[in-house]
């Protein structure tokens, strides 16, 4: 009979976490090596895309007059039409094409110590999307469809690791949403579970310390969004107290302050979670299905389904040539955005805790409305056919932000698999204490640790910037600023 | 500039609730004469209900070919028609009616102190469904509709402290499900607002301790579900080791320790979150809207819309006359429902620690796939119209257990402005500790607690169940068993 579980072992492993992340260099592949072998493996692993007309998609089902655009399987996905009613807010009406793939799939990263270290055993994955060819990975990416085996490819390997896991090797296993204003109430399983047992490492995969990754994340369209946002759910905390050997970096010992829940917060938790519960209520947004064929300024022609403004996002069709891995060639929709988004979560130290202004945010796909996100987000050339009162609050100091208050500066890419080419800026800027909004909050970092582990709270451009704010909690791995 | 909260203020928030659940009287109504003060209300506040044909609603659109009931307004509420598919259950696909209310209505209960001690602001409310007449309501009960003004009634009272309240008197903020096996995706957002202003007590109204309603709450149909689903959310907390002059009831003492994040679990908060990512990841439940008209299985008459067996629930035609507060006549459909119901709490102390069964249940009505419900939650003529592997584990148990082992047994009502004299059982067994089901945990009160601070966790039955386990922590106000 297994006797109770007291607080301690979860202590250990947000403990464990937090030396991984202080370990500048792995155990098994070096920093400047894996960069190497990246670059070798890229002549072998690799996709190619071309942009090919909807309708002469194989495979799939994408005339002009479809209601929906559907693979001829079943499987996959569907791009289908959305009607967006917001009557309180600045667009109170849209319409717009939205991805719909209900099944949960999973992202899990395999971790397992080396030397006393825990290591993370990445992916360099190639993804028809991908910026700058491959990216680094979760250990297993799967959908449902690829590990049923719908696109006929290989098994997924790793993938049993993740299907039964004994629970006491279970760091993370939470539901977490992708974008809301391009996916129809998407979740992917965010796990990560540590192993004992001997692991082969097959072609493509190294073991990597937390600290490697930070270091890893600093350099552009390199750590995927699919690692960016596992990792943000890892449970880590500092050894409380005062940051040794930092005394003299305010910011850093303010960010050490700011993993431990001792350290408190400018709203204690229950009015975080009134204020999320009032948010939500009030917010009055509606979304209905609509015919993909009939939506209101849309337009489609030979190089895809787009707004009739140019703005927001495209649906094209690209064919994927793909070399060393998986299915050898295929035709897929893809999203596609012109120029790069904007992700800036502004930070200040509250009482010497480091506290980020986090953006409770509704979005169409959401499942229960709106979610943290940062403290700004969005794709600014968009402003340009938007009402003024669109424009985010803090948009304009962030681009104005003093270069000597910017912490963190990196263009990241989203999911390859789906977006084409998608990116975005990814900044953390150190300000003063501005006044909080209505749906603004300052947070510290422990709060979102404690959201996270649950799902609906964070949004994927929020858990992507928490694991960029984490890379900056070890010092000489925090990444150079940019001129 | 405020400064940063430390955890204590959530401590003492948590022991004056557990105090006033010590107070088997308070300072303003004893419990005897607000009995009295019932009985002696019935006669001026109450409502009469006669059924009538669905198609004869006055200001409804019930037709026989209608694809969904709905009022002429368009408010309030649509009955319409669901088509389910559960591929890997026992009963593999149905169709059923369900209730669509969208709108997130309001339970809110005042609170404030008097001689030291929190006292709730409760309501004698008449409600049509009611079993028993007046049951003891939240402070505040309103839908969307209501407080709009839809109904054309009177304004609803106490209104003014839950529409946008000072954060700190906030003890209870978060939206809860209702129902899954009859209401699609709803939620009430369940809140405790604490006021230190004179409150002037209206007709119907007392103040009255934790204490109190915890007696009030062992008898049949008195204390109405929404109040229960509040009192379930507040957060309490003992004093913390063991509970001094209950030495010698290992009982109470085992769930005084349960009320203690510091006593442990079974299983830590990790591996039960991990737990309810499993289940929900795997439960195929899929939930297709269906034209009510024409629903397989269902017929419809003079009395109603029902099941061709006869078993589950009936949407039924209802003309109410009322007396005493808010409109004097309206007709509406309800769900009316065979029998009682029966859900059930296995308990039994782990290393002292009292913990509960409960039975993560997949619902086509809720927002997130699965809820906890209680370890029995069903409607036993149900099986006799389905097939053996749908009876619920544990209700044989349940149903022949010790008399001696049962701590709570008393009928409740569901709500009475849907439900037309719709109750369960609802029972506290005390066991030995049984192996876990795939689908059931062993959870002590105080993960209960935490997990309902947030929306999703926990249904309606098991809120209600929690709010009854919370009665039997105060000794002396433990009820009596029944023969």
């Amino acid at each position: 009979m297994p006797s109770t579980v007291s607080a301690m072992s979860q202590k250990s492993t947000e403990n464990r976490v937090f030396a991984s992340a202080l370990a500048r260099e792995g155990a098994r592949t070096g920093t400047a090596r894996f960069l190497a072998e990246r670059r070798e493996l890229q002549s072998r692993l690799w996709t190619r895309t071309t942009r090919v007309p909807l309708a002469e998609l194989n495979g799939w089902h994408c005339p002009p007059e479809a209601d929906a655009f559907r693979h001829e399987s079943g499987g996959f996905f569907r791009i289908e039409g959305l009607s967006v009613h917001a009557p309180d807010s600045a667009v109170p009406q849209w319409h717009q094409p939205i991805i719909n793939q209900p099944e949960v799939g999973i992202l899990g990263i395999l971790a397992k110590e080396f030397d006393g270290t825990l290591h993370f055993l990445m992916q360099l994955k190639a993804e028809p999307g991908n910026a700058g060819g491959l990216q680094i990975s979760p250990t297993v990416q799967a959908t449902r469809s690829n590990y049923l085996g719908l696109h006929r490819g290989r098994p997924v390997p790793y993938l049993e690791h993740f299907r039964d896991p004994d629970p006491t090797g279970v760091l993370v296993d939470v539901r977490q949403s992708e974008q809301g204003a391009w996916f129809l109430r998407k979740r992917n399983r965010n796990m990560v579970v540590e192993t004992t047992e001997d692991v082969p490492v097959l072609d493509g995969f190294h073991w990597l310390t937390l600290g490697q990754l930070h270091t890893l994340l600093a350099m552009d369209d390199l750590v995927n969004m699919d690692t960016r946002t596992v990792l943000a759910c890892l449970p880590r905390r500092g050894p409380g107290g005062a940051a040794p050997g930092v005394a003299d970096d305010a910011f850093t010992a303010a960010l050490w302050r700011s993993l431990d829940p001792a350290s408190g917060a400018l709203h204690d938790m229950r009015s975080v979670l009134g204020w999320i519960t009032g948010v939500r209520t009030r917010t009055l947004l509606r979304a209905d299905r609509a015919p993909l064929s009939q939506l209101p300024d849309w337009t489609r022609d030979e190089d895809g389904l787009r707004h009739r403004t140019g703005r927001f996002f495209d649906i094209v069709g690209v064919r994927v040539e793909a070399a060393g891995r998986e299915v050898g060639a295929w035709d897929q929709p893809m999203l596609a955005v012109r120029g790069t988004g904007l992700l800036a979560l502004l930070v200040t130290p509250i009482d010497g805790v480091l506290h980020a202004l986090m953006h409770l945010r509704a979005e169409p796909g959401l499942v229960d409305v709106a979610e943290l996100a940062p403290t700004v987000q969005c794709h600014v050339d968009n402003y340009e056919v938007l009402p003024a009162a669109a424009r985010p609050a803090f948009l304009d100091l962030v681009l104005n932000a003093d270069p000597a208050a910017v912490r963190f500066d990196t263009r990241l890419s989203d999911e390859g698999g789906r977006f084409d080419r998608v990116g975005n800026r990814h900044l953390i800027v150190e300000t003063g204490r501005l006044p909080e909004p209505p749906e603004h909050r300052w947070l510290p970092v422990h709060q979102l640790g404690a959201l996270v582990e649950h799902s609906n709270y964070l949004n994927v451009q929020a858990r992507s910037l928490l694991a960029c704010l984490h890379a900056l909690a070890a010092p000489g791995t925090t990444p150079p600023h940019r001129p």
